[in-house]
């Protein structure tokens, strides 16, 4: 865990940027202390910023880049355009080996676009997926995919099945992750082809995948597996109803506690509990979704987020490197083609 | 509205079934003195119930029935083995006439095929769906389909669309209800096929709807538009992700009220505005799913609820009814399709 290891960092992503990258840097150098930083970004307004910090002046490499992609940008058009941007070359950094991951709070199509294109995808991957993981009843899981991929075969779910499976194993440290598929129901015959087909590979597969089957909308919170994998239009809408739905409790409970004085009065008792509650479901806290399936470590913060947020990207993207999470995916996914060729009746299932 | 109006009850269906049925009547008979009950199932076990309240015997009939649809039968099964079953004959006084609506507690896949071959779906509507409304940041909203279909083309959802608005105008009493497609983002060029010709079919239509455009998962709660439009894999997802949210929000605060002296005295301060808000997240509060494009009004209750949640229940049915909900939706209907009849473009969008 000490070993010297190099982060690239898209200094021009985010609402906030280059300001909240490089604060954040700034919160993760004592968390991570062995970790250095490619800065990529337009240096006249990087220098100032590192020159409050000699601490963290002192970890950073700074590449000025001319351009920068903007949030409006379609992907189609990064990538075209965007040769000479702070995303690009800081993913160029991972291709050519000088850093170990990279971390942007840039536009997530645009990333997910050039991460493919430079990185492309591990052997046995046909799509990269989105991950992250966020608060349940029975502490942390992970769900994928949840926005890369808005339609999804079979072979696809299957593969998002087995990388969450090693993101849950090298990253969490669970020893032997459940899985679940997300569904209208748990009874074999609910959902449409695609979900079904994936249950039966799952079930058909010798894999070492502890498969529990279909879950629910409310097993995600309930934390009843430990992955949950879904297509991509399916998972992107279930993360952010959950976001507002936790948005509209937190508002209501606001709106409570100002409605009297004997409200007001319980809240000043009630505070250190309640803010105990707001850090433990604060989205900073989960802040760093992760692009799995790659030949690099790629994370994509929340564009609006702080420096406490992006300081825990860049606390994934470490985590990601240090558990060597892309060669475990590769072993991973040959020893499913190795057994789904030797069983191909499980394939069509 | 003091018209008087009878609504046929499914005795059987649900958990505590047929007592929470009785008592969830005994509930709604004070809030709706015009309403009358025909209730159908075991005589044996629902007259004693009745014994208890000369109030609701009055308004009642009973039907004996003697058999009753499993919660875990397959809905293929109960329609050809529930003929005589409490659901089924509920269902059929409906489409006899005798009852303006139906609500069941029982299994939903069932209730969805008997209503369908027994009521039909309203001429122009190809397929029924299921919908509920919710607690917003700004009021309530409704959202359809809630898991009826698990595979939605864009003219289902265009249908969809309309029931959902004439639902707001009608029930809500919403002026001019606004509708939001779910998708994974805001620009036009977001999301499966489905969804963006639908988008582009709602768009180019006639018809005076409001439609706001593609909406994302954190919409549903920010109360962005009136009526949230999606196909039943999606919408069954995020109803139960919201769910489990809200209670994964609800335990953390009953274990923060729990985890210091200090807390608990807070508790008790704050406890009547906590109890507010409790309330206004109430499942209970939101009970009774409304099956839209029958012809007749068939109200599904949580089979997990008490009977003040199926109170409410019974409450929707009679709104419909009152609201005269099924004659707007088929007025609607002819509009839609002389609308796509002028403009065959629109279709194919």
């Amino acid at each position: 865990v000490s070993a010297p290891l190099t982060i690239a960092l898209d200094a021009m992503g985010g609402d906030q940027a280059p300001q909240m990258v490089l604060e954040g840097a700034n919160i993760a150098r004592k968390r991570f202390p062995q970790v250095r930083y490619i800065v990529f970004g337009d240096e006249q307004r990087i220098r100032p910023l590192l020159d409050r910090s000699a601490g963290l002046a002192g970890l950073c490499t700074v590449r000025h880049t001319p351009d920068a992609v903007a949030s409006s940008d379609k992907p189609s058009v990064a990538l075209r355009t965007g040769r000479r941007s702070s995303m690009r070359l800081a993913i160029d950094s991972v291709d050519a080996g000088e850093a170990a991951g990279i971390v942007s709070a840039g536009n997530t199509g645009a990333l997910m676009a050039m991460s493919k294109i430079v990185l492309r995808t591990v052997p046995g991957i046909d799509r990269p997926a989105i991950a992250s993981y966020f608060p349940t009843l029975r502490g942390e899981s992970v769900m994928l995919d949840l926005g890369a991929n808005v339609v999804c075969d079979a072979d696809n779910l299957v593969q998002f099945a087995v990388m969450g499976e090693v993101f849950a194993r090298t990253v969490f440290g669970v020893s032997q992750p459940s899985i679940g598929l997300l569904n209208v129901g748990s009874e074999e015959q609910k959902g449409h082809e695609e979900v079904r087909a994936a249950a039966a590979q799952l079930r058909g597969t010798d894999l070492p995948i502890r498969f529990h089957g279909f879950v629910e909308g409310d097993d995600i919170t309930a934390g009843t597996v430990d992955v949950v994998v879904t297509d991509g239009f399916t998972g992107n809408i279930a993360l952010k109803t959950a976001e507002g739905t936790a948005k509209l409790y937190s508002e209501f409970l606001r709106g409570a506690f100002r409605s009297s004085l004997v409200a007001r009065v319980g809240y000043l008792f009630a505070r250190n509990a309640l803010n105990k509650v707001r850090k433990r479901t604060d989205p900073r806290r989960y802040n760093g979704a992760v692009f799995l399936g790659l030949n690099g470590v790629v994370v994509k913060s929340h564009g609006g987020t702080d420096a406490l947020g992006f300081a825990n990207a860049i606390g994934v993207a470490v985590d990601m490197a240090v558990n060597d999470f892309n060669n475990r995916i590769r072993d991973e996914i040959a020893h499913l083609h190795a057994s789904t060729a030797a069983k191909p009746q499980a394939v069509t299932g």
